[in-house]
C-alpha cells in the first residue's frame, strides 16, 4: 500500500487504568471532530491469554505479558504512517477472542488502552499523549458503583479485584505516567464521598492538569489574572515543582459558568481557523443512564482538541469544516 | 512477688488482623468459664506509636516497629509465670495513649492481637496459639459493613485502608498462621455475597479448622462416621496435605442443630471432669445490633474450651465449679 505525506492521521493516546475514565473523555472528541474523522481503537484487543489463560496463570490484564505488546508496536506504527491495519478483536463480554478487523485510519486516530506508552516505539508513534490519573479514591469509587450497579458485584469481590491488580498497577501502568504530555487528574472536593458507596455528583469533581514541557504553550495569562478574584481562584495555572518544565492548571468543580465559559472561548480564539469545529456542548458524562455535564472535563477536552489542531496546523493542514475524507492543505 | 506453681495461668493467643473476629470468638471463652477465672489482654496497647505519629511516619498498625515487641516479650512472660504486670493502654478511639494499668493473671490469660505469634519469645509462652483467618473476601465484606455502618465511612475510605495495610499485613500477619496450634477459617457459601455490600447471614460461614500436630488428640470417629451420610458430610476430618502431621476439621454452617448437638455433646464427654462448665449456648455473635448464632462458631469455642482444660489437667489440675481466686489441686 502506498501512503502520501498528507494520509498520516494525527496520533493521540489515551492511556489510564480500566474505569478511569477514557471512554468519557474521548467522546468530548467525537463532538467536536465528529465519528467520520476519529477512528478509535482500544489496545485490550491485543490480549494475548484470554480471561480463562490469565486467570490459570495468575497474570492480570495489566501486565505486559498478558498482550502482544509487539504487534501492537507494528500496528500502531503502520496506522501511524496512513496503513490500513488488520487487527486482532477481543470480547470483553465473553473474555475470548473474535475474528480479525481492518482498520483504515481516519485524520485522527485515538489509541485509547492500559499501554499506549509503554514503550518508545508506542510513545514515539503519537502526536499527542493524554494520561488518565484519577485520584485513587475516586477511581475506586467508579469502579465500585459500576461493579456493583452494573454488574452485580459484590463490593468484596470489587476489592479483590482491585487488590489483586495492585502490583501490576504499580509497576506497569505508574510509570507511563511520566510520558504523557497532558496528565489529567481528576479529585473529589471535601465530603465528596458519603458513608458506604454514595458519592456527590462527578459534575463537582476538580481537575488539575499537567502540562508537558514538550506542549506548544496556550497564553491564558488575561483568563488566569481575570479569575484571580477567588481564594484560591477557580482556574490556577503554576510551574510543576516535581516535573522539569510541565506546568499545572487546576480547574475547580466549582468554576462559575460565566468562567467556564470564559475559558472555553479564550481555548477557542487559539484556533481562530478552527470556529467550524465549535460543537453546542461538550463535557458530558453518564450517571447511571442519567447524562450530566462537568466543566472541568469539558475544557479537559477542549485543551486535547486545541493540541490536536495544533499537531495538524505543523503540518500545514487544517481540519476542514465539512467532513471530507481526506483532508486537503489549508 | 513470689509465685507458686499453681498459680501459673493457663496462657491463649487469639491472634489474627483487626477484624478477623478475635472479640467474638473470646466471647465463647467468658461463656463457659466465666468472666472471674479470664484475665483478657490486647496487644494493641502496647503500640509505640500513636495514630498521629503512624500517619506521619508512614507505618501502619500492622508493622511491628509501630509496636513495643520488647515490652511485650517481658510483660506476656511475667503473666504466665503467674506476675502482675503495670501495662500501657491505647485509646482506639482517640488513637492515643492512656495511664498505664495493673494486670494480675487469673487461671485462663487469653492474649488477643496481631503479634501475639511473632517471635519465639512470645509463641514460647502460650499453652495454646489460636490465629484466626477468615477467608480474605469475607474479611473485607465484615470491615466495610462495620466501618459503613458504624463509622461513617465510604467504601472508598475502607478499601484505602485495605490497601495501605496489605503489605505489613502479608509481611507480618501470614508467617504467624504457621505457628497456629489451632488455626480458624471461616469462609463463604457459595452465593453469600449479594449485590452491593448485602451479605448473607454470617450464621451460614462454613468454617475450616487446621489442628496442629502439637495439640493433644481428640478422638471424633464415631461421630465422623454416623455424620459420613452428607455429600460431602457437613463434618469431615482429614490430613492437612500442606501441614506436617496437622489435621483439617471442616463444619460446614449448613450442619443440622442435630448432629451440632452431638459433636458438642462428644467434645463434652472428652471432659467429663468439667461437665459443669458447661453452659447454655455459645456461638453468639452480634449482627450489627441483633444477636445470632453460629453453630461452626460454637463447636470452634468448644474445642479451645477443651484444649484449655486439657492444658490444665497436664498441670494435674482442674477448673473447678464454683469460681475460686486460687485453683486447687483436682
Amino acid at each position: 500500500m502506498t501512503t502520501t505525506k498528507t494520509h498520516r492521521p494525527i496520533m493521540v493516546a489515551v492511556g489510564g487504568d480500566s474505569g478511569s475514565g477514557k471512554t468519557t473523555l474521548v467522546r468530548g472528541l467525537y463532538r467536536i471532530f465528529g465519528a467520520e474523522r476519529i477512528t478509535n481503537l482500544c489496545l485490550d484487543d491485543y490480549h494475548k491469554l484470554d480471561r480463562a489463560e490469565r486467570k490459570r496463570l495468575g497474570v492480570t490484564a495489566l501486565n505486559p505479558r498478558a498482550n502482544d505488546i509487539e504487534l501492537m508496536e507494528l500496528q500502531v506504527a503502520a496506522l501511524a504512517r496512513g496503513e490500513t491495519i488488520s487487527k486482532p478483536t477481543y470480547d470483553h463480554a465473553t473474555g475470548t477472542f473474535g475474528p480479525p478487523e481492518e482498520v483504515a485510519p481516519r485524520e485522527i486516530v485515538v489509541i485509547r488502552g492500559l499501554f499506549p506508552l509503554l514503550t518508545a516505539s508506542l510513545r514515539g508513534a503519537f502526536d499527542l499523549r493524554v494520561w488518565l490519573h484519577p485520584q485513587e479514591e475516586l477511581k475506586w469509587a467508579w469502579k465500585v458503583k459500576r461493579d456493583c450497579a452494573e454488574r452485580g458485584y459484590s463490593v468484596p469481590e470489587v476489592i479483590r479485584q482491585i487488590v489483586d491488580r495492585l502490583e501490576d498497577h504499580q509497576r506497569h501502568l505508574v510509570p507511563q505516567r511520566a510520558y504523557a504530555d497532558l496528565l489529567v487528574q481528576f479529585y473529589p472536593p471535601e465530603h465528596y464521598f458519603g458513608p458506604g458507596i454514595a458519592v456527590d455528583h462527578d459534575a463537582h469533581l476538580h481537575v488539575r492538569l499537567r502540562l508537558g514541557s514538550g506542549l506548544p504553550p496556550i497564553d491564558l495569562s488575561d483568563l488566569l489574572a481575570s479569575a484571580a478574584g477567588g481564594d484560591p481562584p477557580p482556574i490556577r495555572l503554576a510551574p510543576d515543582a516535581d516535573t522539569n518544565g510541565a506546568s499545572i492548571l487546576e480547574i475547580d468543580g466549582t468554576v462559575s459558568p460565566t468562567r467556564a465559559l470564559e475559558l472555553d472561548e479564550r481555548i477557542w480564539a487559539h484556533m481562530e481557523t478552527h470556529r467550524h469545529l465549535r460543537p453546542e456542548e461538550i463535557g458530558g458524562y453518564l450517571d447511571g443512564s442519567v447524562e450530566r455535564r462537568s466543566d472541568p472535563l469539558a475544557l479537559t477536552q477542549l485543551l486535547i482538541a486545541y493540541h490536536l489542531v495544533q499537531a495538524r496546523l505543523q503540518r500545514g493542514l487544517t481540519f476542514r469544516a465539512r467532513a471530507a475524507s481526506v483532508a486537503t492543505v489549508g
